[in-house]
């Protein structure tokens, strides 16, 4: 074992922290070392059309080693891959570059990274998973034929970790749809009346409806919250006002208010559910989860530490769910757990 | 930041898996790496008595580089001690040693690992926590005073990791008690009637209960589930035979099977319960957590991640808790994620 392997680690567990937020590209971690240890930049990649995660590591270390100022101006990856080649002045001849999963190597809405990495002239380039998509693949072919030492560091662990972050990419490219079920819970499972999650949780899961193609929940919940299935708490780069579509799954629903009316469709069983494409985010308790157990490819669960003495004995709701998930991830969300399954 | 702060994470980390198991002794992680970065062994203190984190990390590491059997057999940290001494021939002179708390300075039951350290010549050794105790402090110091790189590495996130690494062997050791409360439940929350946690989890908490002093119950477990309250799935090197003694926590207790009753007390009250010492295990519910909330050092919860159906139903028992804990870290357990609060 390697220390590579760790420190790919922990580029993986960066790109977690947008997990599903860069749809319907891949979440990916990425930094920059130089030769005595020191980590010069850090990226992830944010959302589609915005720099990949190498880029944004490469602007940020590009700043640490200059302190020019004029890079961090640059937004667009055009901008920034241009700045850098003109200035680079071999800077990064003796640094490695980490990062969770092969830089691509197509023009895509971003120039290839891997070009920009050949030109930059690493010492080492150290890769978690290779990208299996056909257009972008062969970044780490091309660094090798350009004289870059491109690693692509294997271990079981590993491969595991960078495999689990790679699913929701994986799942909506080769199935056209990625069914993310969200739950949050207090300490002791109660899940009903008033707030759960904190703050930094609520912006993680707006930031997701910012992004989403359709977002469902059950008939109940739409009749007992009158809920406002907004992103109002997103924040930049993701866009507050997106209002995605919204699925309601119940077989009878009454009236629907008029601020959901003109995006909501009735599901009224699963051959419905099914026929919806895209990024499908459900959040729902443990009814709806039994309901669409079989469908979903991920559950993430907002798990909250505390119990107010109010909430605890009205909590609990029959319900028949029989189902196993396996772990994938863990991340503190503020004072919250995100825990990812599947 | 560098990387040696990424690398003293995980070494955190490693410690984590024997937490409150070495207790009085603290849960200490290691690692020895090479100058290419390969990481040639690693270890973890595993019970008070046994050889330190680092010393386990440089047999393995003394192993990896010679391929001399002969130190793998040495099972007392005396003997690898000084096979170390006598063989190493400089081979860790351009290594470096990565340890989650300073290197000890004094010989307890085993010989200060601090003086090993220096004998052994390391390019660099890497610390995320200063030892505060009086008796074993100063490693650092007697490192840097015979020409060795000791570096306390110091950032915030890595600081309050150490930090909450110590936690368990710091109270023990300011208070005199260490008291962890310990919950395990089902995917919605339940936690009665049968088996909850995997067969990892099983293992752990029975490692626990081999080196703890008090195992407490309530009342209620102890007439609806007569357990057996023993360490029988503990693994070597715990102790599968220790039988703590057993705090009984209710007002009135009919009767206490005979298998049980030449080691329970019945704990009456919280003032009771206060006059307990040493390392001290509730194991419990909601209503249990309720009562003692105020009395416990950390909350231990085994997730599990599924519902069988069976349950759900009959799980829900009212209680009044009011409390917000604090996440500090997680951990897979097997299937199960253990979540450590405060």
């Amino acid at each position: 074992m390697n220390c590579d392997e760790i420190l790919l680690n922990h580029c993986c567990n960066l790109a977690w922290q947008t997990q599903s937020l860069a749809l319907p590209n891949p979440s990916v971690g990425a930094m920059v070392v130089d030769k005595n240890g020191n980590i010069l930049g850090q990226g992830v990649h944010k959302i589609a059309g915005s720099p990949h995660a190498e880029v944004l590591a490469l602007q940020e270390a590009y700043y640490t080693l200059s302190r020019d100022e004029r890079i961090l101006a640059l937004k667009k990856s055009d901008d920034i891959h241009a700045f850098l080649l003109q200035n680079h002045n071999q800077m990064f001849k003796e640094c490695a570059l980490y990062v969770s999963l092969e830089p691509c190597n197509h023009k895509g809405k971003t120039p290839p990274c891997a070009h920009l990495l050949a030109q930059l002239g690493f010492a080492k380039v150290c890769i978690a998973a290779l990208d299996n998509h056909a257009l972008a693949a062969g970044g780490r072919e091309y660094l090798i034929s350009h004289g870059i030492n491109a690693i692509f560091v294997q271990s079981p662990a590993l491969q595991e970790a960078a495999h689990n972050l790679l699913l929701p990419f994986e799942t909506l490219r080769q199935k056209g749809r990625f069914v993310l079920f969200k739950l949050a819970h207090r300490l002791d499972g109660s899940y009903t009346q008033g707030r759960i999650s904190s703050q930094i949780s609520q912006i993680f899961t707006h930031n997701q409806r910012s992004v989403c193609d359709w977002l469902c929940i059950s008939g109940k919940t739409l009749n007992t919250d009158n809920p406002k299935l907004n992103a109002r708490y997103a924040l930049p780069p993701y866009d507050k006002t997106h209002l995605p579509q919204i699925g309601i799954i119940s077989r009878h629903v009454d009236s629907i208010s008029e601020h959901l009316a003109s995006r909501a469709r009735i599901i009224k069983d699963i051959e419905a559910f099914r026929a919806l494409g895209g990024f499908i985010i459900v959040e729902g308790g443990f009814n709806l989860l039994s309901m669409l157990k079989d469908e979903i490819d991920m559950l993430l669960i907002h798990a909250a530490f505390w119990c107010d003495g109010a909430h605890n004995n009205a909590h609990f709701i029959p319900h028949n769910l029989k189902a196993h998930f396996k772990l994938i991830h863990t991340m503190p969300l503020g004072e919250d757990l995100a825990i990812w399954l599947r």
